[in-house]
């Protein structure tokens, strides 16, 4: 039914039913929870081999990896990562087991000391300022608000970030000093972005002002749900035609691909700038947890392991976004008020409500025991300007469950809306 | 021989003779290493057990262990660690492997972001000063440096630095923000802090400015070379009883217990502290490696296993500082021109050459073969004001090495005195 043309009486109706519905749903006691984008213990056990995986061994490329040192990781393990990321063995870095701890450890070092030089430091130059695609990822929003750095919403669409609204704020703002990019399956929306928005992003640095840095988050690099998920071009290629590598720094890690709390990250950077940020994290450490990028060497082994252990994830994964996705098309899909992304990979489904049910739908479905991620998480300082967008991750629960959670939450939708549509 | 009283002639006899010892010392091709305290590779083999260890149980506490989340810890490595550092088990926080990252997130949160609210930033109150008992730690001068804290050089004693010096300091300047402290087998001099000393510590925070902070590496805890080493009076314990305990931070890890490279670290704090700390790590990570933390109880277990894994340490340690020390003590005792200390515990020998010496020793030391930490890394700013501090770490060598080693030092040291006294 399309709610937009229904009658009074039509919506009347519908709403009387779906309020009993919603009755019946409060009463079933159910406790769900599609909150956070973190792996199910069934993808996590195909990993659990990773302990005792070096059976006494503890050398890999000459080194003892129980002491100290290596701070710019295991050469095996860079072998290993340095394809996932689309970047050369000399042009990554392999950490400790956050990513979220290594863009942390970058953004400080650029606002506060210098990436390249201590003249660099953008806390110098005035109130900086970060533009920030949305619907987009919290974490990388609560480390710009604690650094004190402004964030600029742009909007983000099928092929990435609208690139003229980017271009157009950072040829005005020299204190626009970086972007937050999810470039493959965008956290929450699902997109890859397009080999043009890639190509633009690379040029950035020619228009921005001093020590522009793209923040590219590839955490979902490998992560597709089918072998034809849409594929992402090289970025580090993209710099490299237009002399821009050091505006560049790649992340992700092995969170979802092996153990989420426990795994290995990296950084894809310049030559020049992983020299300056190897000086920066010589004062934080003495060196990565090299045991633990020795057994994901020994574990993964190389981009066919990898694949091989990705595809299983999908295996799991996939039904779980179907139920989601079946769910809301079967009963949603003609309602014409909302819209949500169909993603061939990554953790997230990104849902439009009508501006300002947001909120409404999400404490709703609360009380019916369907835990969703709060409204306004996916935008800066938590304020979703229009109160529409509502980000569903579908990765934890069984299938049986996130089709009921989904029953919930199109029962919310659909209520709510109507309670919408009734009161005008 | 007493350097001091000897006769021109008597010194020059022995000059040549030296001269000769230390031409046949270079044309041995000596290579050996006393540079950084690190574990030996029979050291880390006391716990090559720990890869394989949860025997495909990746559950504790009821948690499991692979996924995010538990920003402040598992509680059973809690229960583990609290009485290493004498706190209790609700006073501490169980991070990744490197206690280093934790004192720089703890000094990056105090500086630009207030430990426990954003106006309480040092950075904000103007040009931030810290104490720093001499000689010390190179990487927590490091630190300081890169944030832009001034550094103020304080003597450090048999009973740990002079607290006359520090409280007449503190409290003509408000903005000296804190103190380093390694008060159980200090890098490098080995002393271990009074029970007067700590006291006075534990009072500081009641005649410093505001926000001030005890960063207290309790990095050697438990590392001692006997079992009569003197014991170090609980600091928290103290600062309760002044009421001070927000002004504490401690830290430690397993680095030396378990794996340098792969161990657990912790962070001891009142609960006030502890809540704000993990507010703050909460934008920086989404939880440390729980695996490892499992790791770590089901190989140590409790306090007496820790003690059995220590006397393993000792039985290979201990022989190593008696070569360095019977060395020292038979080629030195009575040669009037220098001092060095004999720890019953830690990582490190500090030796005190004539001012202005440190330099050549080291220099000559290496022209032979035998590497020590550079001159001056002892002091803020890699500055030793009088040149004559130089750390010994024997950890590392052979007993057969060291006592080598220590042959060509003594020869060093003997020759370069030598020579300065008869410039004179």
């Amino acid at each position: 039914v399309d709610l937009t043309t229904a009658s009074k009486e039509q919506l009347q109706a519908l709403q009387t039913e779906l309020e009993q519905e919603y009755t019946g749903l409060k009463q079933a006691g159910l406790n769900l929870d599609l909150t956070r984008g973190k792996p199910s213990s069934d993808q996590l056990s195909l990993s659990n081999s990773l302990d005792g995986i070096l059976q006494g061994d503890y050398t890999m490329d000459n080194i003892d990896l129980r002491n100290y040192g290596g701070l710019d990781g295991l050469p095996s393990a860079k072998t290993l990562f340095a394809p996932v990321i689309d970047v050369a063995i000399d042009e990554i870095l392999i950490g400790g087991y956050s990513s979220l701890t290594l863009m942390h450890q970058c953004m400080i070092f650029c606002h506060f000391f210098g990436l390249n030089s201590s003249d660099g430091a953008w806390a110098t130059e005035g109130k900086v300022k970060f533009l920030c695609p949305v619907p987009g990822y919290d974490r990388h929003f609560s480390i710009c608000e604690q650094l004190g750095i402004e964030m600029i919403p742009v909007a983000i669409g099928d092929t990435g970030p609208d690139m003229d609204q980017v271009e157009a704020l950072i040829k005005a703002d020299p204190l626009i000093k970086g972007i937050w990019c999810v470039p493959r399956f965008s956290n929450p929306t699902g997109c890859v972005y397009s080999d043009k928005t890639v190509d633009r992003l690379a040029q950035l640095d020619n228009i921005a002002g001093n020590n522009f840095r793209i923040f590219y988050d590839n955490a979902y690099a490998v992560h597709t749900l089918s072998d034809d998920a849409p594929k992402l071009k090289s970025i580090m290629a993209a710099c490299k035609k237009y002399g821009t590598e050091d505006s560049l720094l790649i992340f992700g890690s092995t969170s979802k691909i092996t153990f989420a709390g426990a795994g290995v990250c990296y950084l894809g950077a310049s030559k020049v700038n992983l020299a300056a940020i190897t000086k920066h994290i010589g004062i934080v450490s003495i060196g990565p947890n090299k045991v633990d990028q020795a057994r994901h060497v020994k574990f993964l082994q190389d981009s066919a392991g990898i694949k091989v252990l990705m595809d299983e994830h999908a295996k799991l994964l996939q039904p779980r976004f179907k139920a989601v996705t079946d769910g809301l098309e079967n009963e949603l899909a003609d309602s014409g008020v909302c819209e949500w992304t169909k993603p061939e990979g990554g953790y997230f489904i990104s849902f439009d409500t009508l501006p300002g049910l947001a909120k409404t739908v999400i404490n709703m479905a609360a009380e019916a025991g369907v835990k969703l991620t709060p409204a306004g998480a996916t935008f800066p300082y938590g304020r979703d300007p229009e109160d529409k967008n509502i980000r569903i991750a579908p990765s934890v629960p069984s299938v049986a469950e996130i089709t009921k959670a989904t029953e919930v939450f199109v029962n919310c939708v659909k209520l709510a809306t109507i309670n919408k549509l009734l009161a005008q």
